[in-house]
């Protein structure tokens, strides 16, 4: 298909395919001729992959890092877990204290060893923010905390597809940056259920 | 303590400082002189929720809004956390379908009903972005979401302090939204722990 179907079928506007395509992010299209390429489904497949990521709020250098992990899986099926979160984490500063982030982990069943530092550091950094803004997680939610998200983390882990290695890829990179806003949009909804539950209904 | 020292033990420099209480979401210290005003401890945490609802990504706007659930709570909790979720949520559009979002709240226990609109577009939305991309999350791992954000949302209910209405505001205002980095966090450290438990550790 030609630019303007794909930007129909998407739903991305031509310029923004382009700049997709400058970025190297979208490959380029199979030349018809010295002013027209072609487009196939990978296209319009990939574009949503790039889209769904954006909307995530992961920036074009993110995408870059997701798309060539995409493009170039490790072979180690631990290290794609590694690559996507590298992909899509912000960077950290270096030097926090990690004793606290460490204890957590430890306390979820795995060594510190087992994550990336990346993965350490962030769970540090969203420490020390809740500490900066006097904010003390009670134990009894912390402890459902480590509980709940071992299990949930454990169920995403035994529905990853042996398809084949692409599908592993697609499924892990993808399923930690997409489904982030689903969990806590349902997150959100569960609270709200739960007050409900307790207090009434919102207005009453 | 004057501005400056305001600034060194909050961290946040003094022209930051200016910029909050120019946007109203820090109050005015007392006036000590026509060009001096003094500030309290009450500053100094203000200061700190700022930051860490800044740190989390929350907007200028986002920050009034929930500065303003802060100074002025509405009487029904269940209505708290409808004003703390549109304090930090993200508007989105009108018309999206909205029945795959509902059967799934259904599936936790609640009613529709229970929600407010903007908790059920947020859940719409993420659906949505993940069907963009071509992703499915097997029926599985769905039931593990609705099943452990249930529970995780009614142990966070259950730990609502009953010490005064604020305490209660203040937990449930910034335990949304500040909370949220720490749940990512360690979600994608469970999967690397549950992935490392597999296939061994990351490098192997």
């Amino acid at each position: 298909m030609r630019i303007s179907e794909l930007a129909e079928r998407s739903g991305v506007p031509v310029a923004t395919i382009k700049y997709y395509l400058r970025e190297k992010v979208l490959p380029e299209g199979e030349r018809s001729s010295p002013t027209q390429a072609s487009y196939g489904e990978a296209h319009l497949r990939r574009l949503g992959v790039i889209r769904a990521l954006v909307d995530a709020g992961v920036g074009i250098a993110g995408v870059r890092r997701v798309v060539a992990v995409l493009e170039d899986p490790p072979e180690n099926p631990s290290d794609l877990l590694g690559a996507a979160n590298a992909a899509v984490a912000p960077a950290f500063p270096e030097g926090m204290d990690l004793r606290e982030a460490n204890a957590l982990l430890t306390r979820m069943g795995g060594s510190p060893q087992a994550c990336f530092p990346d993965q350490v550091a962030a769970v540090a950094h969203a420490l020390s923010a809740l500490e900066r803004a006097g904010f003390t997680v009670p134990p009894s939610v912390m402890d459902a905390y480590l509980e709940h998200l071992s299990a949930l983390a454990e169920a995403e882990l035994a529905a990853t597809p042996d398809t084949s290695l692409e599908d592993a890829v697609r499924y892990v990179v993808l399923g930690t940056a997409l489904v982030e806003p689903l969990i806590l949009a349902l997150r959100r909804a569960a609270e709200q259920i739960a007050a409900s539950r307790r207090f009434g209904a919102p207005g009453d």
